[in-house]
């Protein structure tokens, strides 16, 4: 890799960076050799703050640079957080929005819309663009949505799978993190037919980041540890978005699958483990579930098949990476299976 | 309730009573009016220390009676910790075994088989005399029951279902901690037919202390920490306890159903939540499942189904108490249901 | 104890009770033989929810009454939470006030003075009454005291020095917690003129449920997590309280003692931990020490020093209740000492 | 910095790489990119085992290389784990020793004494060569310093003040954690002459890693979550090498100043937070300390003295890195001062 002076960086704008889901961005793009953040927005609170007064973290350089470059602290590397409004796009390559649901489509349709100017490629890392049918987009959030013709061309970020239209894409809707697990271990085998359609549950924990950082009694930390609950039963705006993968992967076009998923808070940070229950198509083992994952991953770099099969995933393995380990069991229920995925 | 003076007391043994299970009981029992706590058996390590020794807070008086009599500090109402061997079973009117599985088998047969002398009743703790039938008690166990003959005696202790039983026997098998709140949850359904037998799966979710005090690394608080996982995936020795309350709640005896139970192990100390997963039978709704449950618990004080159908059982709700909540959810996927269960 | 139908209850209000102090105070006056919660109040928010509605875990008879009788569930025994001024607090006995600071004393004055009706008993849980000079009042929380009148007749509730003065007091200022565990432990030395007045450090640290239900940023369980800070260096509210207590044992006044006080968030909901450091006067040892506050807390039931002068005091060992531990400890420059409580 | 191939890597070697200071060191070094981890050593139990076995985390490529060349995943860029015994240190340019407290000064003897043979570079983590006076090590850890000679060429290894002979030493010992911050807090105000030598005051506060990774119940999650304990009151061992450090910056050898540190066990992973309490000199103002402070490390790339007088330092804001940060705060007892200081 040659040293980055010779190579012309991507000029990078993180809106919302304010947020648990902003600091982690920042924290990877700070390292990324072909990358310069040139622009990062807040809210009117904390508008004109160095990165520095929202996570003090960055203050002092744990953040190393691969090109061989150190700022001298991240913060000197950062900009100031400034207005969404404020961006002259025109100068962006990439944007990255890490705003709440809703009101990104509005934000990135702005962006998006300028004529005969450039435009910078759009990561949206909300859920606003997912969702390929804008009727089960409002079904799920409430809302209708605010920018229908851009949905059409937003391609789904899952990489693994998309890779070719994510690369040429100039709008990539970032997958949710259980949505992420959930795929990456089903979808090979709803292609390869291994397993029954009908069956999938999914049963998801994680940490209390994925609550972001908005002042809620439910996150205090006195309201967390030492508890443990499910939520949103039934009614989890992951799960049409898991359906459309897995009916993609089925050949059915958006809708089709149906899923259980039933997601639940856990008294850490960080960290996601979904355990999956499927059932088997007759005559499908076990072994043949896990050649075909480890067959879908032989040459995936971030996706992991463990390959004990006794092995069995833990968050704290992948912590902090963009590793997804999983693993298959039989289950004692004859035809079903289990698969546990962390990230 | 009369003055505990005027009632003759309970002598109780607590054997093993320097683990967790043992210092819940040595609080729970402290309280009682009509208990007296005179035996107390610990290790060759710990025989001859102070209950204060093991657990400090006993020292502290964070116990107080029932009766309305406060002992100075709860260890000066306690006997000092002692060797199994040195108890005289004949002046015991109540044993709690709490020892590890498999040395309890031959300890309790020790104490019941006295000849004419008196044998007190025995409730066990451990898994040793959880499952009736000795073949399927080998197979999981590992090694052959040591006490068959006792076996045929021992009671099954969930006292909901089998409370004229565990009043009367001899030797009580105390539920473990996942079947308590599984069987409690499913075992009416399955009583009253609304719910396939052959699609049960149990994904549960327990705190720290489950694993007992044992120096193992796994139950470092440094390997615990931040970080989740499933252990025993499809192996667990809880599988085959649930499944022989299933069975006999379906007329078949102590074996016939199968379930899925896959434990999971959470960063918190103590807690369990049970998400379990099951298919209604033709034309059974979510109703009548709710219905069902509220029926068979309208007069257990223990046992509460949450009257508002969206409220979501927490583990801290009920931390620290005998209390089991429950609730039923319609699945998304037709004819599914879940049950979220907390002990 | 007589059993509670034969005696008159006390009628109990808690005014801002949503809070957990107000929930601990619930929690422990259920239990209470004496004691008849007649009135909760909340805030706007909350007024008219079930006490079950703020905290769930009193729906499932977490709570046992001591004297025999138990509620069907706590909260069958709670009224309703009101707004305070619905409360007719002429048959009211006693009121226990968990308001936010600066609140308090406007209300209090509305409840003490009420000319020749029968006005309750005050036991305020905040800040507002516990100092006694209004000038540090205004001093330290940047407002004038509201009732200076009713400040003179206000007694500092700490029992164990001031039992007379809190069963006859119309008006106790219940003591901060930080303040309870440094006077506990420094009082009795401050009396007997054992150690120096001008080096007392205080390093404290406390668990988070002291800075209460409050939806903040700074108590969210991801900012609180795997981390540890120091707050309010040298700025503390508990300072002068802690000073007004030392400087009344050392026959000053309510000033006169100036004390370091800093106090640390740990990651954990309960639990207080004060290591002080002080300096013996000449001729003073560590014995001397020891046994000054052996014999002041000898016939305290809730104060102890532990025997064994190895013992370190943990917080998990009174976790809960309403003990305080301590223990003293020789420092390895001559002639201070090290004093660690708990609580 | 030129492309890690055209420079020749370092070869090194890690004894007791299994521990948590292991696998710190690990996962700095693998990003390091002028090193290559020829060997490291485990146990017994661990010998032969892949380092992935010991840290699973290390199967998934959560390490970065730093010059551009990603291994597969680290554990492919790691030999197994072997016995120390059966490295060939001849061709081993540094060896990291983590091995426990007693045992590194024979392996280190065994190493460095090679007569003519080429000997590496041994930086200790242990406390086994931080204490020059060979006296106080034996009066601290009990035993006789198996390597005196050793010890006479071994440098302190706290960099920013001892960069020069540390560059040139052939036997480094690492100093322990609490001291780190303790020294680079105090030594340029010891130096300075500001404070006074014979009162200060190290409350300090770490989290478990720090207590390794052996099983001992004491660590066991149940027994450390949701508690907080002092831990080796006025008897750490970390007290004499502190005084050591600072009795060198006071001009007086390796003895002279005494300090108390008491150190306070946190339920958290990982994180140290000091607080000091120090006499200023006559005449020397809180400014004069932070200026002294300031100019010490104003040219230290790790070490930070926070701009704003009022932010107080927090452990989560240097987590996972090596930098350190203090600040320095005006006491309400006149001539002192309190710095907090947190890595």
């Amino acid at each position: 890799m040659a040293a980055s002076s010779k190579v012309m960086k991507q000029k990078v704008a993180i809106l919302g960076a304010a947020g648990y889901t902003g600091s982690e961005l920042v924290r990877l793009l700070l390292r990324h050799p072909f990358v310069e953040i040139k622009h990062l927005s807040g809210t009117e609170r904390t508008a004109g703050w160095s990165y520095g007064q929202v996570y003090p973290q960055f203050s002092f350089g744990s953040v190393i640079t691969l090109d061989g470059e150190r700022a001298a602290t991240p913060v000197d590397a950062l900009p100031p957080l400034c207005m969404t409004d404020d961006i002259d796009f025109s100068q962006v390559d990439t944007v990255f929005c890490c705003l709440p649901h809703a009101t990104t489509q509005t934000i990135v349709s702005r962006i998006l819309h300028r004529g005969t100017q450039h435009t910078p490629r759009v990561i949206d890392l909300s859920a606003d663009f997912r969702l390929a049918d804008v009727e089960t987009y409002k079904h799920w959030y409430g809302t209708s949505h605010l920018a229908p013709e851009l949905q059409t061309e937003a391609v789904y970020g899952l990489t693994e799978f998309e890779r070719k239209a994510v690369r040429s894409a100039r709008l990539v809707a970032n997958p949710g993190c259980y949505p992420t697990g959930a795929q990456l271990a089903l979808a090979p085998l709803v292609r390869a037919q291994l397993i029954a359609l009908d069956d999938i549950i999914i049963d998801a924990k994680s940490g209390v980041t994925g609550a972001g950082r908005a002042a809620k009694e439910g996150n205090l930390f006195c309201e967390v540890t030492e508890g443990l609950h499910a939520y949103a039963v039934a009614s989890h705006r992951h799960a049409p978005e898991i359906e459309q993968g897995l009916s993609r992967a089925a050949g059915m076009g958006n809708q089709g699958v149906i899923v259980n998923f039933t997601p639940h808070l856990i008294p850490m940070s960080r960290g996601i483990l979904e355990t999956i229950y499927i059932r088997c198509r007759p005559n499908v083992k076990v072994e043949d579930l896990r050649s075909c994952l480890e067959e879908a991953y032989r040459e995936e770099a971030f996706v992991h098949v463990l390959k004990d099969p006794k092995q069995i995933p833990q968050t704290r393995h992948v912590r902090g990476s963009n590793h997804v380990v999983m693993n298959v069991f039989a289950d004692r229920l004859s035809e079903r299976a289990i698969l546990v995925v962390v990230l």
